[in-house]
């Protein structure tokens, strides 16, 4: 293999194809990137068996050719080169490398050693915009809890029907659901389950790219394919494994009656969750608590060993008086998953779900429990 | 006690205070900030029996007295307030805090167990320009080197003479030494070993400050005033205790004849060190050679397991040709020392003490041992 690229191209890709990477001491061939020329490409591959990544780069190809060497360190080296035009060469298993006043060697692997990464076959797929899929995974993500116990729960769930794509991950306590509306509705219905690391992956490559991504679904695996504006080519490819298992019936939990109906200001709530959260106990409790008369919401902790908070907001309040108490990081997770100025906050009865909703958008849920009182 | 006080203009002073703070379960008091009215002033003192600090907050006094809270808690709930004006009152030993909507008890302890600042008696002084002292200390911080068997190293040893404060701090692997002019001769000699740790905190304290420094000098205490510009009152000391012992005969091992004298760029310099770096072993061994004839110095390093990496870079070279073997840490942290666009890298004998330079600036020197090969 012999090839030229600039620095700053071949530093982006490297970036992105050692996200995968980690050490592994049973496995350590994973540890590296398979470097190969395809056509006018120079295409990477990186993989820890569960998720994959593929790209291409455009490079000027001299020699065809494949090389396998450690990914993170090829990119700590690419990152200290000048701004500059590079020269990769193979000779027998290693890797020469030139770039103005520099002369690199670097060793490498057996190609043959490195895994083959699983075509999808017969796989179903549908098209979706970018942003649209990196936002909705964004207020989904983090909610879901890797988990031995309940495997199905430690992914975010996908569900396709009609005009929709429903993203749904929940650890239990809480629940967040996005809807996304399709103009094109789906000709057939899926569900699978994706790992939680596989879809902070996909967030990784999403992020601030525009374009349409395809979505390739099979029984055990899903792969999600660039269609970037800024490159005409398929430049990337994400395969992941699915979860296997069935999800829970999410939607029976989502209440849809309400004793109190309660809109705040988002940062105003925020601010005032996070100074008593200061206050708060061993199971981070703080109270939340109305009075229809007085249209505001109170926020209280207490710790017996530091002191106590207590702070009034205004709110538009209707329906019976309450006091609720929470996990404040479950609260402060579903604020920060809302975008809006302002923020509905329902309460569906005594010690049952709560719900938090953006004011003017229907598609995003996020459920939380309350701290049962003893 | 009863004070009013912008929240902007407590947060500033409590970060600055609790910087000194740490947990020690032996005497948790010294976890804690004092706060106590002073004329028109708030007086503000924390400790950890090596270092202290008094600073003093321009607040409206509505009663006198005293309080003692924790220090981190009250800077973390001050920085969650609005910005606004905050109310404080102490009612017994606790702190009570009011701002706009927001309602706050913090436990505070017995001022009494509060340790007593010991005042310098009897002291020298002399003054400096804040931000001369500043960058001087940061040119010899970093090298000092925290160690049990010598402690008379583990801190900056300064030196006061005629018209020149000398700053030095070696690890015995390295030695930084800067020399500060002052206008106005000082009349009497002084020396002393600041800890690091006052040395950092002092610069903490003077980072983006205009104006002087009067440095107060006892037998084993130190006391550093600022006069600021933008506050009339003297507003901070720190009080730092000295490190006991003799300070190495350093000048000695600075060398001043020459076998080769080496001038380069130092960006360049710098990126090929860090690019050679990435290839070298256990001792972190980069090899630097010159050649008279070729007018340039060739940066190299080797590991077995990695690969080797080569660089050449156009240099200014007189004297004998030279090959010596460097942890490049040493030679990575006497570049960033130097801020001049070139560097002059002096070669004293095979094996001896070389240095770097300013070109432009004689007031900097940093020594750096080589690896001596087997």
């Amino acid at each position: 293999m012999k090839i030229e690229v600039l620095k700053e191209n071949l530093k982006t890709n490297v970036n992105v194809i050692e996200r995968v990477v980690g050490k592994n001491l049973s496995l350590p061939i994973l540890s590296n990137v398979l470097m190969r020329t395809d056509e006018s490409f120079l295409n990477l591959i990186s993989t820890d068996l569960e998720i994959a990544i593929k790209l291409w780069v455009l490079v000027k190809v001299i020699k065809k050719g494949t090389v396998v060497v450690p990914a993170k360190f090829l990119s700590s080296f690419i990152s200290s080169l000048p701004n500059n035009k590079i020269t990769l060469e193979s000779k027998e298993q290693n890797l020469y490398i030139e770039c103005e006043n520099i002369k690199t060697q670097i060793q490498g692997y057996n190609p043959e050693e490195f895994p083959i990464i699983p075509e999808l076959k017969d796989a179903g797929w549908l098209e979706i915009d970018s942003k649209k899929l990196y936002n909705g995974l964004s207020q989904v993500v983090d909610i879901a809890s890797p988990t031995q116990t309940r495997p199905e729960i430690s992914g975010v769930y996908f569900s396709f029907l009609k005009n929709h794509i429903k993203m749904v991950a929940t650890d239990s306590f809480r629940l967040g659901e996005k809807s996304i509306y399709l103009e094109e509705a789906i000709k057939k219905e899926y569900s699978f389950i994706l790992p939680q690391k596989s879809a902070r992956e996909v967030m990784g490559i999403l992020e601030n790219k525009e374009g349409l991504i395809k979505i390739y679904i099979s029984s055990n695996q899903v792969l999600f394919e660039s269609l970037f504006k800024e490159v005409k080519h398929p430049h990337i490819q994400i395969t992941s494994r699915l979860i296997e298992g069935e999800y829970p019936n999410y939607q029976d939990i989502i209440p849809n009656k309400f004793k109190t109906h309660i809109i705040l200001k988002r940062d105003e709530f925020l601010n005032q969750i996070k100074t008593a959260s200061l206050f708060s106990g061993k199971v981070n409790e703080i109270k939340i608590s109305t009075s229809k008369e007085k249209q505001e919401v109170e926020v209280f902790a207490t710790n017996r060993d530091i002191g106590e908070n207590k702070s009034s907001l205004p709110a538009t309040v209707e329906g019976d008086s309450i006091e609720v108490s929470f996990n404040y990081k479950y609260i402060i997770d579903g604020i920060l998953n809302i975008k809006s100025s302002e923020i509905i906050f329902d309460v569906s009865k005594e010690e049952g779900p709560c719900i938090l909703r953006p004011v003017g958008d229907s598609s995003y849920t996020y459920v939380v429990m309350p701290i049962k009182s003893i």
